[in-house]
């Protein structure tokens, strides 16, 4: 069973709710005191949702889905991580990921619109896989590593690219209101092979396939990112780490793609499902 | 009167206080409520803290300072924003401030230990003007820029300069937890000039004077950094922008100096007061 955070008509408040047969079952607490629970406490939550009463379901058109953690205390991004996208923008294979953080302010969901700013009309695309941080945890190391994770989801770290390349740091360029879209739920952990390792991932604009490649192409994958970040950081419930872009983004095609307002992106990981968004110009 | 979050030997639970005649008095809500009421709303908490009952205050020595903030939403940091620094670099002068991110788990309190960590002894300081929001803006204009400014405070950017440089992106080497000292207290923004412009700022290392400068010396200065942000992203109350170091940091010295454990460093900024912190290594 899959997790969302969401809300309706009715009420504002963000809800954690499961996703069963098509509808959205209502369970106490948040999206982050789930992932905390554990494996045990995320089949827990998915035992309690099949025996729901039908009064806490919602069809799935009558929410709001909201990102997959609303409010992470960091999200955690890598560029240049998969061979092919790192050769694509002229870049060596690294060493060592590059780093760089979102906001939450940064964020948006499963269904809601991606904005293209005033200040740009360069907004890219990046297909990516989110991890989901279930445990606190510093010093992993590749042992028991994956354990830290509660679940994975799907992320658009979509780009304003003349503002990325401003200065040496990304960061102003991949903080923009409402482009990094993280969606459309948890999935958990168990339900995937370890590491989300050997996944298709795809972006699709206006049903044109333009990323198409596999988990198992990253450079850094998941046990060894998360073991380089503890050794600095540590890392807690709900804290999100994006694992980076296969090539085909718009800005490396001849001529570039850019979206724009009634576009349609769409991020489609094996196995956990499909994050659709149009793009909006921000008023 | 200054506003400090902290907690006691009794209880961990953080809390809001005013500093008054070297006491600390229990203020309702929380620092980053506190900051979106506004001025009025500061000079409110001011006079209630002047009359509070005896039993309300704890003196300075017994209480346990946190983070000014302690969860706030963004920290949202400037690289090279001194013309002395960028120059120490081997930077030109930019034409756009270098933004970077820095999460929670990487902050440290007045008084609490900036921590050396296993991976790298190449901890260096880096004071620096703290600015706290107290309103949700986006799409700011150089009028009325500074009326989202709750209050100000002393930071130290604490780096790992090897992990800073392992890729063009500064984030991972700004990272590391313990490292980025916020304090001692938030001072209301009517308390200082306006952008906190022309303030002198110091660091000091075992006494020793490090860095010295002036606010004045900035290249992108407070108004125009909230608008230069503000053109990417809403910014909302409690989040927090770091305004860069001046000259003098560790790694441009020869030979380099770097922080170890046992040492003092502090960062003074006039009117604002000293943020005091020992360094120690982890665990």
């Amino acid at each position: 069973m899959n997790f969302v955070t969401f809300s309706t008509a009715a009420d504002a408040t963000p809800r954690l709710g499961a996703v069963a047969d098509g509808s959205v079952v209502t369970l106490p607490g948040d999206m982050v005191a789930l992932c905390a629970s554990g494996a045990d406490g995320l089949a827990a939550a998915a035992k309690l949702a099949s025996s729901a009463p039908l009064a806490d379901r919602y069809p799935m058109d009558h929410v709001k889905l909201l990102p997959v953690v609303p409010r992470p205390g960091k999200i955690i991004c890598m560029g240049l991580n998969y061979a092919d996208h790192a050769a694509e923008g002229g870049n060596a294979r690294p060493d060592y990921p590059s780093f760089f953080m979102r906001g939450p302010s940064s964020m948006t969901a499963h269904g809601a619109p991606i904005k293209r700013p005033r200040a740009s009309t360069k907004l890219d695309f990046e297909a990516e896989l989110a991890v989901v941080i279930g445990k606190t945890v510093r010093h992993l190391t590749p042992t028991g590593a994956l354990e830290a994770v509660a679940g994975y989801a799907c992320f658009n770290d979509a780009t304003l690219r003349d503002y990325q390349r401003k200065t040496a740091q990304w960061t102003i360029g991949k903080n923009f209101d409402a482009t990094g879209a993280f969606g459309p739920w948890l999935v958990p952990a168990s339900k995937l092979p370890p590491g989300a390792a050997g996944l298709s991932i795809e972006s699709r604009l206006n049903g044109v396939v333009m990323q198409s490649s596999n988990t198992g192409q990253m450079l850094f994958p998941v046990v060894e990112t998360l073991c380089l970040i503890t050794e600095a950081m540590t890392l807690e419930p709900g804290d999100v780490v994006i694992m980076g872009t296969p090539a085909g983004v718009g800005y490396a095609r001849t001529p570039p793609v850019w979206m724009k307002a009634g576009d349609t992106v769409e991020v489609e990981i094996e196995g956990i499902g499909i994050l659709s968004n149009r793009i909006e110009d921000d008023a």
